[in-house]
């Protein structure tokens, strides 16, 4: 039996029901968020919902209830699915009303999430991943974590149909993030990556592995490069909240290179697994 | 009681239920068609439902019974609902699926509509319509009818804060459309328009505006114009299939400017409404 989240309540999973004029179903009007459970316990699930009342702000949506409502909700279908290894997924639509491009402030947002089971992905953060760098077409605003996804779907099934696990995007030869993951090098030392402005997601991971790197003095530079930089990179690794981090050994597509997996990327992958083992909150 | 389609089937509306992994509900991923019914008869549905398939084939998804079955599914849902002036709204999705970025190309996909009572917006088309020029966010394949919708739906609020109608969007000073509509400009006897690239949809009644201009003999031309062109403009108007053609009056935002409700655009106003009474097919 599958329990998911359903406004307040924890329902069998027949038992959800969306309208079709959700505005989540005609507009992708809404946000999310992916927390990973390592052996029943939610990582930075604080973190995580902070975004996503950011990401509520920035899309004028209100929270139906509290914070800390959305928190135990999530516990409870953590818990009724028994998820021991594996993900939870929350999000938030503007909820259903006749379709309309204008969007009312005040609407009744619907809160859905389910929970399932996964392995970590041990394989691609030991052997690494190959990659496939495309040009990004998303909008201006992939800081807000939204439904709007098709650019990075697209980019995923590119990356796929090059035999590859991950798209990396480029805007006009700036790189930016992966398709569901942030982007780092490592060049001469330095870990580069593209500052957390309206063109990324601010990763919850992305910010974890700053703050290690900054705790083991390795010197940090937020600062976009460009796809040339990225080939001649030392090293190239990615962060998600589902891979943690994966090293990139490959890049095809609009840029072609090999990267051995490095000692500032294994470092960093040990103080991540570290800090799960041990969960602190972020600043 | 309200009737929509479900699938293949015309069923009352709390029949129709979304599964909360329906890829248009996680990610947007899915398409629509909006047809607007006069008198009872959809206008120019042949040529909406091309697009429709246009628009499936570029996201790659496959239609679950031909065009002929959607088209049949679309008159019984207009009938069902006894619409005489009205709106019909189709939209398809990839589908319920375990949610992940990486879209399969078979996935079974769903269509779902609704019917509307709407009646046409008269006074919008007799006294011109006020618009806010605001920055374009949006992705770089505008040419596909998604459900990607919500870089449209801001500037649409943006609009309605500043007691404006519709949003006129631009990128970097180049005009491209309205928020759900298509943007032209006259200028000494010229209309202009975007052509229809990926920063545009290429709306149907836009084609219809080209096609009855050219046989006015009024000259054409489809190039993308500046925001300084628009405020110089003689006569500014929008086109949608809901609005048929708005005279735009005025303009606030990023340039400001007030317009005449002129010639050319009243006489393509009168030959659109003689076209809709007497349809043709396009081209």
């Amino acid at each position: 039996m599958q329990y998911v989240l359903y406004g307040d309540k924890i329902v069998e999973r027949e038992h959800a029901s969306i309208d079709l004029e959700d505005r989540g179903y005609n507009f992708g009007d809404g946000i999310y968020e992916v927390v990973y459970i390592y052996g029943g316990k939610p990582f930075s699930m604080e973190e995580h919902f902070k975004r996503f009342a950011d990401s509520a702000a920035k899309l004028e949506m209100k929270l139906p209830y509290t914070l800390e409502t959305v928190n135990d909700l999530t516990v409870k279908l953590i818990e009724a699915n028994k998820i021991h290894n594996g993900i939870v997924y929350i999000q938030m639509t503007r909820g259903a009303s006749p379709r309309n491009h204008l969007y009312d402030r005040d609407s009744a947002c619907l809160i859905t999430g389910f929970a399932r089971k996964m392995d970590p992905p041990v394989q691609a953060q030991e052997n690494g991943i190959k990659t496939y760098l495309t040009e990004d077409i998303r909008w201006l605003r992939c800081d807000i974590k939204t439904l709007n996804l098709l650019g990075n779907t697209m980019a995923k099934r590119k990356a796929a149909d090059h035999g590859c696990h991950e798209a990396l995007q480029h805007r006009e030869g700036t790189c930016t993030e992966g398709s569901s993951s942030n982007l780092f090098i490592i060049k001469k030392g330095t870990l580069y990556t593209h500052p957390a402005t309206n063109l990324i997601l601010n990763g919850i991971t992305r910010q974890h592995i700053l703050k290690i790197a900054n705790e083991q003095g390795i010197d940090i530079a937020e600062e976009a490069f460009s796809t040339r930089d990225l080939i001649h990179a030392d090293e190239v690794f990615l962060s998600s909240t589902t891979m943690e981090i994966a090293p990139v050994i490959a890049v095809t597509g609009d840029e072609e290179g090999e990267f051995p997996i490095g000692p500032v990327t294994r470092l960093l992958q040990k103080k991540l697994k570290e800090k799960i083992k041990k969960p602190t909150v972020l600043k």
